[in-house]
Parts: C-alpha cells; structure tokens; sequence
C-alpha cells in the first residue's frame, strides 16, 4: 500500500499549472505532472480523475464561502448587495493574496484552451445556482434572486479578470466592490 | 455516391428528439436515429458529428438573428432595450409559433440528461458573446454591455421557459416582453 504522502493534491496542482504553462495544456501528460511533483501516477488518480480537474478542484468550496457570505448578509441588504457579502467572504476566504499569482497563472493558462474555458463556463454555472439558491433561503423572489445572481456573477468575473490580471496586489474584496460600483452604475443606465 | 436526400436534417432531427423522448437519450443510438428517419448512418454523419449535436443544430443562426436585430434597434435605445429588439427578431424568425411543440419536447429532453444541460448551457455561452459583440458594435461601453447582456440572457432564459413550459400558444415575442418588464423591475430593487 502507498504511504501518505503530505501535501500530494496540493503538490499535483502547482505541477500541473506549471507545466501546462511551459508546455501548453495539450502536450502535458498525467505521467508529467505526477513526475514533477515528485508522486506516482497512481497516487495522482486518488486525488483527480484527469488532468483537467487539477484546474478546478476546490470549486465545490467556493460555492460554499459564497452562500454562506450571502446568508450572513444583514436582513436589511438587497439582493445584490448580499451578493457582495458572498463576494467579501470568497476574498477573505478563497482568493486570498497569497493566492493571486497561481490564480493569474492558472486564468492564462485556461484562457488558452477551448476546452478548459468550456469547464471553466460550467464551474461558473455551479457558482450562479449555489447564489441563486442562498438568496431564496433569504425569501428573495425567482426573478428578483434571478437578476441579482446574473449582476453578482458579473462582478465576479470582472472582478477575478483585473484581480488576477495586475501586479498591484490589491485585495480581491475591493477590486470585487469597485466592480459592483460600475455594474450598477452601468445597471441603472441599462435599465433606462 | 449516396443521392441527395430531401430535408434529411430536418427528418433526423424530428426522429431523434422523438426517440429521446420515448427512450431516453442514452439508450437512442445514431442507427435508432437513422432508422428512424428511413436513412443511413453515413447520411446522419454527414450532417451531424454525433447524436447530442442533432438537438444543438442551428445555434448559430440564433445568434445572428439575435445580434442582426440588435443592431437594428433606434441608435437611442438604451442597452437592455435593443437586446429586447434581438429578442423580437428571434421570436419572428425563430421562435416561431410552429416551433413551439417542438422547442417545449427538446427543453424536456435537456433537463432530463446532465451531459445535455451543460450542453445547453455552454450555447448561451455563444449567445451572449454575440450579443456583447452586438452592442459594442452600437459603441456601448464593456460594463454597460456586459450588463445589459446578463440581463437579456436572463430575460431570453425565462422567455423560453415560458414559452415552451404552457399550452397557450403566446408568440415568443410576447412572452419575452413580459419577461423583460419583470426582470427591469427587479433590477431596479435589486441595485437599490
């Protein structure tokens, strides 16, 4: 039986993005990445099922960091305004500074592959339902929770774009609020 | 060489949403399809890469439709109101009443099969980027595009669940209309 070896998913991770980002995504084998993190392939199929989910683990628990951030926005908040407590608790939580030169490597390397930005799509739709879901738990309405989800969505996205995309290391939670400024800015025209 | 076969997408079409309706979607194979039109596997194969494409032929269209009629909107409509002119000119030129019974038998298929949900989704994908390209080519700003596009896809969304989910026989123009009322109400509560 394999010994435990500390930190392997973690390990996986940076040697994949590494080499995917050397190489090209393509030409990156399951066999590469287990070898430059120093791990048997084997032990690469306890913790991911192909090469492309090493990309996306922890997807789950960025739902989770949301919907709670949105359930524990104060009773009086609109919906979009929970939405940015959702928001404030992924940059507290998820895309913590430490964390923002692997998620800029990580957009560049999605940003070059088709299929990658197809996983990267569908993870975003998880994102929209575990929203839309903690907003109805806060008795917000189909379409009102609809709205705010579609404009939430949208300041994270454009939020995680200019996060990962400078070397300013500015938090995620304040790049996230600027964002939301200018949506409702361009939200309150859009609706004219 | 094989001769020409008259409507053969349209017949392999019908025949295979009809047998994913009877049997599900796994159990129906290209043969099934084939078969079932009265044509051959080449003949399937040489309009469609596989069976899960037949329910996602003319996506491109739409988004041409959609951002033709975008661009014909007044130059002093507000963003979210010429999308609202795309979505007019989908109602007429595709979302046809004809089609109804149709598009309602296919929204069942795709709700039922996880593989073609992300199918489904990864189409809005392809909408959205036309209607973004739509109205930055009216010289909407990228936010305010970005966010009259989140809206309009929202309001399409909830116009075709509509549409397809009542027996009523309400054009898709219409029923997008009222989506669109709602969805402007809730905007403007939700960025208060």
């Amino acid at each position: 039986m394999a010994r435990w070896q500390p930190n392997a998913p973690e390990r996986l991770v940076v040697a994949a993005l590494d080499l995917f980002a050397e190489r090209g995504y393509e030409s990156t084998t399951v066999i590469d990445i287990a070898e430059r993190a120093g791990l048997t392939k084997s032990t690469f199929f306890r913790h991911f099922p192909d090469k492309r989910e090493v990309l996306f683990a922890g997807g789950g628990s960025m739902a989770d960091v949301l919907a709670e951030g949105i359930a524990a926005a104060p009773d009086t908040a609109a919906p979009l305004e929970a939405v940015a407590h959702g928001l404030d608790a992924v940059g507290r939580e998820v895309f913590v500074p430490a964390r923002r030169a692997f998620a800029t490597k990580r957009q560049t390397v999605i940003a070059a592959n088709p299929e990658l930005r197809e996983r990267e799509a569908l993870k975003g739709i998880d994102l929209t339902a575990a929203m839309a879901g903690a907003l109805r738990s806060r008795g917000v309405s189909d379409v009102a929770s609809r709205v705010a989800v579609q404009l939430g969505a949208l300041v994270m996205k454009i939020a995680y774009e200019r996060w990962t995309g400078t070397d300013e290391g500015e938090e995620f939670g304040d790049v996230a609020r600027q964002a939301l400024a200018e949506v409702r800015e361009a939200g309150a025209l859009s609706l004219a």
